[in-house]
């Protein structure tokens, strides 16, 4: 028979034992982080009908889409029912207009599921990756406090993530549509272009930026300010006096000021630090999607690796699906990617084994006795393998040290007689000889050592 | 704009978000009982490619699939270069063979994802289910012991999900294969037929089985031989007596014998009760693949649900992927179809909401205390969800009680005079006020009480 290569689809991450326990354990504190603040776990399938899943009309969206068929489909010509979904916004809209009689409001959920795209393979992209998310949804209406919360919440599980510093960068799109309109620009389409060249701004340089605006048509002076007030290195509390300094007093601008205000009072009575959030009006993501608040977060040592946490503000979730108008605020993580980044950068270890103990067999005739101490090892809560093949000590000790079990348990015919075993600790090289009822004691006390 | 009415793909198990926490919980004591056995986490990609995946010649399989494409090769008339796993073994397989350099024989993994299969949609038959599975992998071998370790993790999975009592059912098909020899059916197709009789014993009874098997050709003493140790209720040690005692000598009867032997021996030297495992003859499944111990778990109450875990020992994992020979013993869970099951029979509750404190906001001029009030409880460790919306106390109370969380924490200008807060059980009607200072601590006794 010949063989088939075996290999792992491309555009996907798969690790291996010790580094999935790594990423477990990293989606593990994102999942306890959401659920400290209340959030309540949904699942949603793989895939979508192709109806529910394409209702913006076409674009990047859907050349990105994969399509999922039966056999029998296929075989009959018949077109895709089914796609797997691209990101969890859309099956959360539909979950929530599905079910909304039975959901209570303000809907507080999270989601940890992985979702598809059928990106072109290459090092870095993923075309299965998992998206961490939570958003609260709100019926008719939902307060500007919870665009307050969720930085918290961001601040809570990066803590927590123990990566390093970070910066929550916070801005409101209401604010730069307003400032747009108070300098001027009051045309949907040029502030489109005016926002693209503001992205720019790190990648080019502020001059080029004051050209490019001056390009569109503004006037040197608001060129000017808008671009002092994106490029300040203040206080937050400077960017919210410089604002209101400016004297605009469209509706819009006002909003968007006040919004953002009562996220920063809000973030400081959630006791996070000020300088873990920074209000920057540079960041105009979604422009499609979002309609105030919109948060970025940072890595302040691997600011390459992007945004690792990003989100906003909504209007209204389901309209597609509901009458309902259902206004909500939500962020992802990006968990694939940043692991992958971190592994690439080396920040990520080798997460211990599961199991704690291994029970050696250094004699054949004293297996029962091996069982028994791995029950009651187990018993008490240590998680615990047995060597069950036996062979040389040698070999099972090479075994335990390539699985990186950090403590052995051995016992021949003269500890047996004795009522005895040994424990060994394999990285630390201590070894000590304990009767057998104490044993699990004993290991625990070695483990925490 | 017309709406689309939102419907969950057919064939898949989406939960209310209460329901989603009791069938999370089953995730996790399913996970935390293979951790504590040792095994290793293992995630493969929800695809692979048609040609890892659909290594056998077609049949019923193939006719399952889900072929996934992206928009791209749909247009261009390409053949569908993906499909979704519609099991866990054949990723394993890939996996190993794949990683066989750097993983650590015997290899312990477990993995907890959902399959697909093109299933006919019809009630309680799932296109989308999880499967929790454990594998051990030896490399050219794995001790028959591996075979009594099993069943030790289904007593302790079982055990700490607390669905009642369980049997597991354990026969060995070398067991079944040498007696069938010994009987006078060698003739592979001929055993065949007897088994697919066998395994009809509990549906059709064992008059019918028999004038079947003697229909078949087997003499009227073997169809009774067979029949009355199949039909047994004595206890194992009884059925290995009774096996001993027939005299049949051939090879694969006696290592058949002496591999159940093991695993009863060994199950008591891994101290699970004598009652909770029982030799059973009839169970026949999955001829094609396994080889040796075979695995059927039912609830003691539920018999209808079927066999809630089954598995078994099989020569070689990976034949079609690499030249190492990989034998191995695991088992699987079929989650969803037990969660969905328990449900229907009304033995899964809610579960409990993430959040365990609501804090109130009777008085919006004290929102940055309600904000702080939050902040410290999450900081102690109390998943605390906070009203920011406002509005009457009676419909926040509402919301608590709607989404069942247990505590609310009450505020109102009178206590915030005196440093207080008040700690209403929601479920208990019990009512306390206390200083601010010991907030933290008194909810953590109130939710404990």
């Amino acid at each position: 028979m010949s063989l088939i290569t075996p290999r792992t689809p491309p555009g996907t991450m798969e690790l291996l034992p010790r580094h999935q326990v790594a990423f477990q354990r990293l989606l593990d504190t994102i999942r306890r982080g959401y659920e400290r603040f209340g959030f309540l776990p949904v699942e949603t399938p793989v895939f979508e009908t192709v109806e529910t899943l394409l209702t913006k009309s076409g674009g990047e969206t859907e050349k990105q889409v994969y399509f999922v068929q039966s056999t029998g489909a296929i075989q009959q010509g018949n077109k895709p029912e089914m796609a797997l979904r691209f990101d969890l916004t859309v099956p959360l809209a539909r979950y929530v207009a599905e079910h909304e009689r039975d959901l209570a409001f303000p809907f507080r959920r999270y989601q940890i599921q992985r979702v598809y795209r059928g990106e072109r393979a290459q090092r870095g992209r993923f075309r299965e990756f998992y998206q961490c998310d939570i958003d609260v949804i709100g019926k008719d209406s939902l307060s500007p406090q919870y665009d307050a919360e969720i930085p918290a919440v961001i601040h809570h599980v990066f803590t927590e993530l123990n990566f390093g510093g970070f910066t929550i960068n916070v801005n409101n799109r209401k604010v730069l549509l307003g400032l747009l309109d108070g300098l001027g620009v009051s045309e949907a389409d040029a502030r489109v272009l005016v926002l693209r060249e503001i992205d720019k701004l790190d990648k080019i340089g502020r001059d080029k930026v004051r050209d490019s605006l001056i390009g569109l048509g503004m006037a040197d002076t608001a060129a000017d300010t808008i671009l002092s007030l994106i490029d300040a290195k203040g206080s937050n509390a400077d960017t919210l006096a410089a604002l209101n300094a400016l004297g605009i007093d469209n509706d819009t601008f006002r909003q968007g000021v006040a919004e953002l205000t009562t996220v920063i009072d809000g973030l400081r009575a959630f006791q996070v630090p000020d300088d873990a959030v920074r209000i920057n009006l540079a960041i105009a993501r979604g422009l499609d999607y979002y309609t105030g608040t919109v948060y970025e977060t940072f890595l302040n040592d691997h600011p390459g690796i992007g945004s690792v946490c990003s989100g906003g503000r909504y209007d209204n979730l389901a309209s597609h699906y509901t009458k309902s108008k259902l206004p909500g605020v939500g962020i992802s993580i990006g968990a694939t990617r940043l692991f992958y980044q971190l592994m690439e950068a080396g920040l990520i270890k080798d997460g211990a084994p599961t199991a704690q103990v291994l029970v050696t067999q250094m004699d054949p005739s004293l297996s029962a006795d091996y069982f028994r101490i791995a029950s009651d090892l187990r018993a008490a809560g240590i998680n615990t393998e047995i060597q069950l093949d036996g062979g040389k000590l040698a070999k099972q000790m090479k075994y335990a040290d390539r699985t990186g079990i950090p403590v052995a348990v051995l016992m021949g015919s003269d500890e047996k007689a004795r009522g005895t075993a040994t424990l060994k600790h394999l990285i630390r090289g201590e070894q000590i000889e304990v009767p057998l009822e104490e044993l699990a004691t004993r290991a625990k006390a070695l483990l925490e050592g």
